[in-house]
């Protein structure tokens, strides 16, 4: 390892030095009494607060831009509305629960846990009344999981620029989530002979629902209580959900109430109305589950620019709702050229993956883009190529390679190219 | 996995079928307007609050008791105190950033970003000052590593018992963390010939300082500034500390300003007055850096005491410093008989690794241990074994198997056997 890293360094030295490393270095040079007084900043010549002073902690005060944000957004109000999570200001895989995406229909309930039940009904031998003890009893798996709202870049479709990447990909969110895969409770309350739908119900003022196939419950649907160790969060549902890995956002209903076990899907508003794909011919696409494979680059980004010329990690995120992701290509010059991206960290099935390149800016304009390949083979497709075959009418299922416009000043700005 | 289920289930409805889900079952069965007015609850009948009302999110009102909780503590005063993470109440392997367990010798500084520097000097041959924008041009890689406090469990060498899993392993925690390889930036200082102990301090008001062997920098150490995605929080070190996997918390300096290539130890306070392990001969070890591999059943624990006999999915965490968990056993008749638990979910090196095993209790009172084996081969000790080696002296490093005593009424309470 020491070996590879220093090779690696000396390109980082010679392409870079002068903006990286050269500045830092004159600065040690110059400034040998750094930490002698009266250099000493004040929290090394003090005592700061004690334990407990936050018994649930918080992030440091010059992180106060690091929020949830929401646009003006043709809901009604924002009680039906959508909140962007920060991804140019986070790491890894985690998306801390704090700035999870929110998007809902009647607002957040604050509902008491010893109140809530969960009913399983329909056609099913022995129907459930589940309180929250009741479900902490049986086995529980935990599983790091995304989940997108399908209408993530819903606004590309015909050209509508968001700008920032907060607000082009920021429906979106991974979190190590702990609950009792549904397969076990369906085999508790018995499925009859022709049960092949469920309906998921919350417990909002929405009473939203969606119809789940039978066959994604036994295979790795969960009904979950916790989200990154701890409860789930009031707006993700707390204190039970229900968590469709790799499908689109909406289906994970939240609040979960009720699962009746049917014959059919129940063509619930948000499965009509709502969440079905617009095609050229002004039919639908109804219930497109799966969030197909999907990226975006991370660093640069609007939020993010660069300073100066010089070498740089380019960072992304890549996703896929079949599995994991296989490989992901960056391109510089829009889509001409491509080179493969090293895949950071943990590979996990429908999780974020995090890739990154080096990249020696000279300080041209470029058009960057990434194109993510996922474990069934499946490559994510230009806008052309979706637009082709699904038109332009739909807001939801936009998975088309993005484009990062870097100026010559280092301004990063959302650009849509063919 | 249907099948596989199937029979799973059959075994659990006959063992514990009354307690579990014949009082769920008849509720459903008499409750069948659970769902109507007027038993519909006000969260349904209204709209909650909108989105971006916590542009950072928080938990519900009704998880208030899952909190970081201190004890009167032999330290001066709650500015070099520590705070237990409540691991009775947490799901899964990471640990949220909020409930993540505090240990600090002058209290938490408020550290302005832009202020901080980190230096690194003494034997090399390119001295840097760093900014935190510069370190942030480094490539970083993010992994999900457990930090335990050498005292986890301490007071419990001589015979002193905690109450509460809380209290007696809740100077542990896990999370996904981000930075900076350390060999990254020794390579790109160069550290001369003879180097090889590293001196990391902190820029609190205790300059808190640890000697770090070279080997541990150029294996897998980190510069880390991220912690579950975002910034690190400011008791965990932000905007930087130091990340020594496997190893001993306090040598993962916080706050971290200043490394120092040197050619011995230095002997700081921190690693002779205190962190070093006091052997029966009224000598010292010290350096004494590894966590060696441990265990901890979560459930039954004196927090969350089974209400009635029936089948439970006991569950408990596992973690080694020297890498992954290999197994992990479980007794119910205080070490005489050993059942093999199931590792749940990921198993990652220098990482907590949940394991859980089904068991039906029938009331009768019980001892429950845990024995976790890593991939070195190393097993658990009992305390016995601990105490044959070490004696009774040290505070440091009580990896012994654990024991809970379950009583008939359900209650839960920590002993010690040998």
């Amino acid at each position: 390892m020491f070996k590879l890293r220093r090779s690696f360094l000396k390109n980082c030295l010679a392409l870079a030095g002068a903006a990286v490393t050269g500045a830092a270095r004159a600065a040690a040079e110059e400034d040998k009494s750094a930490l002698l007084p009266p250099n000493v900043p004040p929290w090394t010549r003090s005592v700061g607060r004690g334990v407990v002073s936050h018994p649930y902690g918080a992030p440091s005060q010059f992180e106060a831009d690091v929020i949830r944000r929401t646009v003006p957004w043709p809901t009604a109000s924002s009680t039906s509305s959508v909140s962007f999570t920060p991804l140019a200001e986070l790491k890894g895989i985690i998306t801390p629960s704090g700035l999870v995406f929110e998007r809902y229909h009647a607002g957040v309930p604050e509902i008491d846990p010893d109140a809530h039940r969960l009913m399983i009904h329909g056609l099913v031998e022995r129907p459930l009344l589940l309180s929250m003890d009741d479900l902490a009893r049986f086995p529980s798996v935990s599983l790091i999981r995304f989940i997108e709202c399908p209408a993530n870049g819903g606004t590309e479709w015909r050209g509508a620029q968001m700008e920032g990447l907060q607000f082009t990909h920021g429906m979106l969110s991974c979190c190590e989530w702990t609950g009792v895969p549904l397969s076990v409770l369906l085999e508790e309350v018995g499925v009859k002979r022709g049960g092949s739908w469920i309906l998921a119900e919350g417990a909002d003022g929405a009473a939203m629902s969606r119809s789940i196939p039978l066959e994604k419950a036994l295979d790795d649907a969960l009904v979950v209580y916790a989200q990154n160790g701890e409860a789930l969060r009031p707006e993700q549902g707390y204190p039970v959900r229900l968590l469709n890995p790799g499908w689109e956002g909406n289906t994970s209903v939240k609040w979960l109430r009720r699962l009746e076990i049917g014959d059919q899907p129940w063509y619930q508003r948000e499965e009509t109305a709502r969440y079905t794909d617009l095609m050229p011919d002004g039919r639908s696409r109804e219930f497109t589950f799966i969030q197909e494979a999907n990226s975006v680059i991370t660093f640069p980004c609007p939020e993010k620019p660069p300073r100066a010329r010089g070498r740089y990690e380019v960072e992304g995120l890549a996703w896929s709702g079949r599995g994991r992701i296989r490989a992901v290509d960056v391109s510089f010059d829009g889509g001409v050229n491509w080179r493969q991206a090293r895949l950071k960290g943990l590979v996990l099935p429908k999780a974020l993956t995090r890739f990154s390149l080096m990249w020696d800016w000279d300080g041209s304009p470029a058009l960057l883009q990434s194109r993510a390949v996922d474990e069934t083979g499946y490559v994510q497709p230009t806008l052309a190529q979706l637009r082709a075959v699904r038109g332009v009418e739909s807001i939801y299922h936009k998975n088309a390679i993005h484009t990062w416009r870097l100026a010559e000043n280092g301004d990063v700005n959302n650009v849509q190219i063919e």
